[in-house]
Formats: C-alpha cells, sequence, structure tokens
C-alpha cells in the first residue's frame, strides 16, 4: 500500500511539476502584452531564456546550494549535479520554481535590458540568490525554518525574492526612455491586453500547481483546502480591484484588475495551507489596494519604472502574504485565531533578511556582470524596439516596421545593416 | 486501502477542478475573439469578475441552495458559507461549475452591455438561478432526480441553464447598434478568430475535467469512456459542421466550425457517461445542422443578437444532448437500444421546467436590476467602444484610439475626460 | 491493491491524454503564428479538422492496422471499430497520437494547400501510413520490435513520419508563389511571433504528458526522469539555439530560438525512457545546430518550402533523437555506456524503413488524392489569401481586406461573388 501511495502522490506532484512548469508560458505572455510590441520578441526570448537555462543552472548548483548539506544554516554544500541526490521527482518539481525569480525581474526591466546582462542575471539568480533563500526556508536545516517560518509555497521565498531583485535591477537600469520628462509621468501602454489577460489566466491556472503540489503528497485533509484558499485569495483579489479601482478612478480599471488576480495569488502562497477560506478572502481582498497603491507608489515617488507592476505584485503582496499568515494561521499561531505576535515577529525577520540579502547580493552581482557587458541597450536600438535589432524578426506583421525605426525609409535588411547585424533569415540574398 | 483510494480520487477530482477552471479562460478567448477589439478589454474584465465574485457568491449562498437539505425537492436551505461542509474537494470542483451560467451570458449579450448592470446578473446567477436547477439535479434530494432524469455533467444544468439567461437578457438588452438597419441583418465580425480559435481549445481541454471528473471517481471502468465520449462528440461536431457549411455556404465556415466542438461538447455532456463512441459521433454529427442553422434562426427570425453564437451552442445543443441520453443510453433506458419512450419523456420534462424557471427568474432579476443601474451604456459609449471609456485603456497598440472615438481629434486623456471620467493610470499629470 | 494501483495508472495516461490533445492546440498556435495573416483561419481549420476527421478515422481503422493481430510483424489487421478491445484508456491515449503526423505535415504546406487535398492527407495519414509505423514499433508483435528497436514515445514513429510525410508532400505541392524568384530565396515572416511562442510553450506543457505518459503507469523509478530528461532536452535546445544563432548571424534569432525547444523535445522522444538528465542535455545540445543548418538547408538548398521549420525540427532532430539512444542509453545499450554498435545499427534500420515507407506511401497517396482534387489553391486564390475565399472570414478585424485582395475596390461581399462564392454571415441581404 506504501508503494500505491508513493505512486498517487508521484502523479500529484507530477501535476503540480507541469502546471508549475507551464506558469512561465504565463509570465512570457503578461509581461509580453503589458508592453510594446517592438520588444515583444525580446522578452519572449528572455522568458524562454529563462526557465531553459534557469533550469540548467539550477541542475548543476542551486539545488545543491538550496537542498543539500547545510553550512551553518546558511547555505548548503552537496548536491551539485545531483550527486547522491535520490528523489528526482523533488528535484523536478523544484527545478520549475527556480527560474521564477529571474522571471519576475524580466518583467520589471522589460524594454531598455541588454539580453546578455540578463542572461547574467538568470545565471545570478538561480545558481545562488534564490537557493539560498530556499535553504533558509525550505531545505529543514536553515535558520529561518529553525526561528518557525512559515511560507508553505513562497510568498517570500520565490515573490519577495523576485521583487526585491527586480527593483534593484530596475532601480539600477533606470527607466525606459520617456517614461519620465519634463516632470511628467507618462504612461507607456501594453500592446495587447487580451494576452496580457491569457498570462494572467495561465498564471492563476499554473499556481494550483504551485501551491497545491506543495502538499507534496495528495492528501485529502490538506490539498482541498490549499486549493480553494488559492481560488478565493485570486478571485477577492479580482473583485477588489475592480471594486477599488472603480472607486479611486471612476473606471474598472482594466489592466490593475488583471493584476489583482495575481496581488491575490502572491498573497495567498505563504499561507495557503494555514488558513481558512475567509481568511483567503480577506487576504485577496487587502491585497488589491496594496497592489493599486503600491504600483502608484513605486511609479510616481520613488519613480522606478517597472512596466508590468511586477514589484508591487510580487514584493508588496509578497510582504502582506508572508505577514498575513502570522495573522491568520488557524493552527493557533495567528494573531486573530489568539495566536499573539509570536510568529509574526518571525515572519517580519524572515521578510527584512530576505530583502537584505536580495538586495545585497542582486546589486554586487550586477556590478559584476557590468564590468562584462553593458546592463541597457543603446538609445538607438531602444527607440528601433529590441526585437529587429536583437532577434532579427518584429513581433507582428501588422508592425510597420520603419514607423519605430530609428531612421526612416531604410528596407528592413537596410535596418539591419545599419545596426551592423547581418540579415540571417531575413535574408534577401542571391542563392 | 481505501485512505489510498480516497488519495487517488482527490487527484483525479482536483485534475478536474483546474481544468473546469481553465475553460474561463477559454470562454474569455472565444468571446474577446469573437467580438470588436474595442470592447475586449469590457469582456474580459467581465470573465474576470465572473469566476471571481461567482464564486464568492457561490461559496456564502449558491452552494447551500444547491446543496443543502431540501425543501420539498426545490431548493436547498443550509450550509450558507460553508457551515457543517465538511468535503471542501467537492465544493471547490462545484465552485468552479457556478459561474457557467454567466458567462454563457456575458457573450450572448456582448458589446453593450453596463458592467454594473452585468456583475449583478453575476450574483443572480450564482445566487439562486443555477443553485436552484443544480438542486433539481444534482443534489440526489431533487424532484427531477425523483422523477429519474439524467444530465451526467450538465448539457441541461449549466448549458440550457445558460442559454436560457442568455436568450432571455440578449433579448430584453436589445441588439448592438447597427446589427439590424434598414431591414437588413449586418454581420459584426469578431476581431481575432485566431484568439476564439484558441478558446475553443483551451474549453475543449478543460471539458474533460468537467466531464470527466464528474464521475468524482478515477473509476477504470467510466473514466476511459467518459473521455473518449467527449472527445469523439466534439471531433463529430468540427467535421459535421465543416461539411455541413461547405454544402449549405459553399464554404467551409471559419467561426461555425470553431463552433462547431462546442456544439459536440455541450451535446455530450448529459450523457458522457451513458453512451457508446458510435453514440457519442452520431450526437455531434446532428449537432452541427442545428448549430448552424439555430445561429441563422435566431440571428435572422428571431432577431435577437448573440455575438457569439452562445445561444444556439450552449441552448440548442443543450436540449439536444439532454434528449439524446432518451434515445443513445446503452444501460437500457435509450430509446434506440429498446428503453422505449420512458426516458426521453423525463428528459423533456427535465429541459421544459428548466428553461420556464430561467426564463422567468432571469427576466425578474434583470427588471430588478434595472430599477438600479440602466442595463445598456449609452450610444454614445458603444459608438466609442467600451475598453477605453470604462477600463481606462485601448485593448491593442495597434488601434487608431480615435477612429472608433464618438468624438475625432481628441486627445486620449481628453477623450476619457470627455466622458467624465478621471485619467488613471493614463495620466500624463505633473509630478 | 491492484484494483487502486489501476485507478493511479489511470489516472496518469488520462492525464497524459488531455495534455497530448492539448499539443493540437499548440500545433494550431505555431502554425498560425509562423505564417501570414491572411492564411491564418485555413491552417486553424486544417489544425482542427485533423485532430477530429484524424481521431475519428483512427477509431474505425487506425488503431486496428495498428494493435490488431500482427499479419506477418507488417500490419494489423482487427479491431475495426474497437471491435473485440478492452482498454479505452490505452485507445484514446493513443488516438491523441494518432492525428500528429499529418498536423505535422500541415505547417510544411501551409499557406497553398487546397483544404479538401489536406483532408484526403488526414486521412491517409491516421488511416494507414503512422498505423504502420506504429504497428512496427509498439504493437509489440512489429519486426522492428523483434529486431530490439527503441522509440520510447515517437522520435521516429511520430515525429520522422510526419516529417517525412511533410518533406514529400511540399516537394511535390510547391514553394508559396514568391518564395523563390529570380535566384532569390525570400523569407516571408510569420504574423505573430508571440502566438507563435505561445503555441511552443503550449507544445513544450503537452509533451510532458506526451513522454511522461508513454510509461503507461505512474511508475516511480521511471516516470520522474521521464519528466526531467523531458525538460532538460527543450532547455538544451533553446540555450544552444540562442547562442548558436547569436554565433551564427550575430544575434538571438526569435523564430529560430522558439524552434530550438522543439528540436530537443524531438530529439529527446526516443530516449526520454531510457538516458540520463546529462545526456538529455546533450542530446537537446546537439538538435540546436541540426535544427539551424537543416532548416537552411532544406529551404536553400534543396530548395523546399516549408513556412515552420517542420521538416528540420520534426525529421533530422527526430533521425537524431531515434540514433541518441544508440549512444546514450544508460542500460547497457548505448555506444557512449560501452553498448557497442548493436543498438545504434538497429536504430538506423528503424530509421531507413521508416523513411522509404512513409516515402512511398504519401506519394502514392498524393498522386491518388490528385486524381480527384487539385492538391494547390489556385494563384489568385494562394494571392489574396485562403481566409477570406475558402473560409468567408478575414482572421483580424486589422487586416485591410482590400490590400491582400486580388481584385482591388470591391467590397467584401463583392469579393466573395468575384470568387464564385455565397455570402454566408458574411450576409448583408434584406430579411
Amino acid at each position: 500500500m506504501d508503494e500505491v501511495m508513493l505512486s498517487v502522490n508521484l502523479v500529484w506532484v507530477m501535476l503540480g511539476t507541469v502546471l508549475v512548469f507551464f506558469m512561465h508560458a504565463g509570465f512570457a505572455m503578461v509581461e509580453a502584452g503589458f508592453t510594446r510590441s517592438k520588444n515583444a520578441v525580446n522578452i519572449i526570448m528572455k522568458n524562454f531564456l529563462t526557465i531553459s537555462l534557469g533550469g540548467i543552472v539550477y541542475f548543476f548548483c542551486g539545488y545543491a546550494i538550496m537542498f543539500g548539506d547545510t553550512a551553518g544554516g546558511i547555505i548548503g554544500t552537496s548536491g551539485f549535479a545531483l550527486n547522491g541526490v535520490d528523489d528526482l521527482s523533488f528535484f523536478i518539481f523544484q527545478t520549475m520554481f527556480a527560474a521564477t525569480g529571474a522571471t519576475i525581474l524580466s518583467g520589471a526591466v522589460a524594454e531598455r535590458t541588454n539580453i546578455l546582462a540578463y542572461i547574467g542575471v538568470i545565471v545570478l539568480m538561480t545558481f545562488l540568490v534564490y537557493p539560498v533563500v530556499g535553504h533558509w526556508v525550505w531545505s529543514g536545516q536553515g535558520w529561518l525554518t529553525d526561528l518557525g517560518f512559515v511560507d508553505f509555497a513562497g510568498s517570500t521565498v520565490v515573490h519577495l525574492t523576485g521583487a526585491v531583485a527586480a527593483f534593484v535591477a530596475a532601480a539600477i537600469i533606470g527607466p525606459r526612455l520617456g517614461k519620465y520628462e519634463n516632470g511628467r509621468v507618462n504612461v507607456i501602454t501594453g500592446h495587447s491586453i487580451p494576452l496580457g489577460a491569457l498570462g494572467v489566466f495561465l498564471l492563476w491556472f499554473g499556481w494550483f500547481g504551485f501551491n497545491g503540489a506543495s502538499t507534496l503528497a495528495a492528501d485529502p485533509t490538506l490539498v482541498p483546502s490549499v486549493i480553494a484558499n488559492t481560488f478565493f485569495a485570486a478571485a477577492a483579489g479580482v473583485v477588489a480591484t475592480a471594486f477599488y479601482t472603480k472607486f479611486r478612478y471612476g473606471h474598472i480599471d482594466g489592466s490593475l484588475t488583471l493584476n489583482g488576480a495575481l496581488a491575490g495569488l502572491v498573497g495567498i502562497t505563504a499561507g495557503a495551507a494555514n488558513v481558512s477560506i475567509i481568511g483567503s478572502i480577506i487576504i485577496g481582498l487587502i491585497a488589491a489596494p496594496l497592489l493599486v497603491e503600491g504600483v502608484r507608489f513605486i511609479e510616481w515617488k520613488l519613480k522606478v519604472d517597472d512596466p508590468v507592476g511586477a514589484i508591487a505584485v510580487h514584493g508588496i503582496c509578497g510582504v502582506w502574504g508572508t505577514l498575513a499568515v502570522g495573522l491568520f494561521d488557524v493552527g493557533g499561531q495567528g494573531l486573530f485565531y489568539g495566536g499573539g505576535f509570536g510568529l509574526l515577529g518571525v515572519q517580519v525577520i524572515g521578510v527584512l533578511a530576505t530583502i537584505a540579502w536580495v538586495g545585497v547580493s542582486v546589486s554586487a552581482g550586477l556590478f559584476i556582470i557590468k564590468a562584462f557587458v553593458p546592463l541597457r541597450v543603446t538609445t538607438e536600438e531602444e527607440i528601433a524596439g529590441l526585437d529587429v535589432i536583437e532577434h532579427g524578426t518584429p513581433a507582428y506583421e501588422y508592425q510597420d516596421i520603419f514607423k519605430s525605426s530609428a531612421v526612416q525609409g531604410e528596407t528592413f535588411a537596410q535596418r539591419l545593416t545599419h545596426f551592423g547585424k547581418s540579415p540571417t533569415n531575413i535574408h534577401e540574398e542571391h542563392v
């Protein structure tokens, strides 16, 4: 019977694995839809490279640093390239999580970041930054686990980590051309809300695996509650954002309401196994204004240009979700359930430690990357769009490729030549 | 061993749950793709609100009315906010079904319905209209169950319910501007067939969970047959619609053939556990001409404007699927299998009762909603498109936002101001 | 306990079934995205018909020819319309595979093939061509199985079969107008890279079911390794294509890198249950240059016009994947693991036999189809685009439908009339 149960749990975790994989399709569509069409191929390439290169780096190094034998509760030290690792099922599930942090960052620095520098960021995030936080919380040997820190599926480990990295990178790389000019904050709307909406649906769908399979077992006493909580927090996030923006701005805002689903999902990730359905609805309801005001604060006050709102969604709501466990835990530790401030205090420590580590390590990492490649594309490339220059193809047939070109009146091949690129499969050569 | 079996069934039902959730992405893409781009954000917002608000309403009220202790086989009366409910697995699976009726309606009244009125419709459908039909058929205590009515996964409970509501709402709200003028019936084509096609694929994919997990158990003697029937009815619907439109109109019609898959799926939903593969193919084959002629009849004769063909797909084929069980049931009750007219008669009663209840309750509900908010947007808003005015953003970068504007020559911010809206994240203010 | 295990395996195979079904959504989006918008509805119709008609043909005939009692190890002879077949679970899983070969072909002959001729191809492929190869390898009674040929999930059976058929068809049907003119090879770029990228993600996601459930059991000692190998080969394919095109052409090529994921996936399909993660990474790394140079070779040297690169992806990488098992098998048969040339030799035989059978049978089949319907659309239709003429609707609202029209200045209805079609649901008639 134990053997059969092993198979049942296997099916559950494998289902979770493929669902979390699929979230990368969601991230790609959200980030492409919420940015301009002249950079759509570029952001898609970055997303494909994130899950691909990130997975490979995690196989060789990241998994060992995250789950290897601990050095003082700080970092893992064994199991590189899976040396001595038996449980491939757990490993491949974790691999799908690993690249999420880098993916979050990719959206926040979209439309102006050099893809070679971004490749450096992928390595940095999946090799070191994320695995270290993961070691603290999920290895069973970390110092935060020892304190009693609770983060079921990663409001902090995954989302806050990604968002802090995103904030640091977006601040260092700087805003897109035209975002802030003459004392104005200009809006640069995305090129396809339907594509972004599809991405949000894909993420929500995948999130059922992200949270659901984090149980690691098909436990009838736990799984339905995790799935229900995941759904209701997102649903509350949508409803609350719709009404909040109606109240705040006079209309149900399109892109913010879509992000409202993600805000609820990030919010429930830490406590999906710990709270009630009512708790999860409240978490989603509160995530909504945090998102709306967070986006505004980051964009208007801090003047950090985050095209897709990733920092507010994953960072502010990641912190909220982590703290919310300390409030709504039904297992006796939640403040509102008579548990006092104990867990809440530990959650604060975990959040602060993560912010500190990620902030410092990503800053240092970008400093090193910058020594090899420029972090930004050139002004000329940014104006022309990254797609044609860096990837040899516009995203859409409908684009008048000359409109966004730095130099008018060129043919497509001439434009490539102008930027010193050889025309690949945009060849019109003699044979 | 019972415990392990519990886990196996859990995994199956949870897989079904996430697949049915994903159908809402399919509905959103179908409805967006088959309508005009100037209303794409609006229909997407409506779909997000449907599953979100609908789920929450179902949690607080709908589930109790559907599965609570019965009052005379008519309506459930206990279990509000899951009070006394243990089986979260069954509940969350049912929650994903709950909002489908409202979603079907949203497509039929697309491009002209006030979103606040539509929010009222969501509440109406998930609080009362759908749960009552569900109580009759699926609670185990309903009067239709007592009669022997068979509706495995909801050709009547879900699809006919949604379609009758859609018909009533579309008739009351009236056609889109320009649909019927000077004695002509104009076609208003959708803005993206590929998006609609993607939506159909998502629905078909999700339908395997909709029908498959309605077994509620991973039963090897039942599940493969349900999955196969679901597939073959849809496949037959596609093939038959392609050939029927080729014969009828001289070409394989794009949007009708896509709807042909849905026609087959709606048709097999009632009998997926009761018919053979041959039976399911025949059901799909017959659904096709019903769809094609149904769309024409509703649009040309009844002059009800249903932009996405939802009434024909879910209503006419929902009736067909319900009756088809009485014809093709292999368990001894099907007319063609020597079962006589008994079951067929009961199926007719179930269909008529559902039409009566939904017709009356939705009419009354719309009457009440109308007392608070107008059902339609203004003519000016309808011409301008609902996206910019109601949601602060056009769906696509490529749209010349002035082209569809009621007033030419305005800037984007001026347009919003013109409609008395404050520019949100379309701000070009000083900082 | 055996009964419970049956249920567990059922859930796993059903999950695989729906994932493989979903790959057809992926194929549709890849093929639509990588071709021009004026033919997008047409290629989507072809994909819907492929899975639909293909599935039905396979039910009536193909399955019997593939898995029926063997005639000399060459062809199956029993089980038509599932006569005497008990295992519906295995059957429906296999059905989803059956149409893949035709789908691969549809991409390679896109934008110029008569849809009626293509319907003939669907029948040909699912009735005979694919089932025969399947019988040789997967029926347990085939001559290739007797030799010891290894093809776990179908690098040869599915992908090479589809690619050889694609090559033959594309060569016979000839290139698109304008592809080769005045000694030049022109590039005809796809109309939506984001749609194509979404398709690649859908395929990758579905491939976990394609390979994963080919185990036919939720075996904890096998499944995680199959899933991991599937992921890492694709990941390596992406990374290697990105760097190889950067090196070869000076930029990370957009559409080739997307195809790089598919190249890795096709490459690992034969050996997913036989190689290590390191082996799968190497298989993916080598698939990348094979893809890039293969596309160029087919397009430039052989002058076969394959709009989506299907022949290189599924054919060249299919051969590579099949041979790679002979190199990297960790079970004692791989050349690099001390297994000698034995298995490698058998793999070569399997590849050659498949090329011969598919090449001859598809050529003969096309010859027969051509006796009934023309293989190509007319020049006038090809220039105007296949959508409006053959399917009564343009794919997108944004298309200026007159631009691609053969005759300028017509209204939409006039255009249809011009091509001898009656205006269907593009009716502007009196009522």
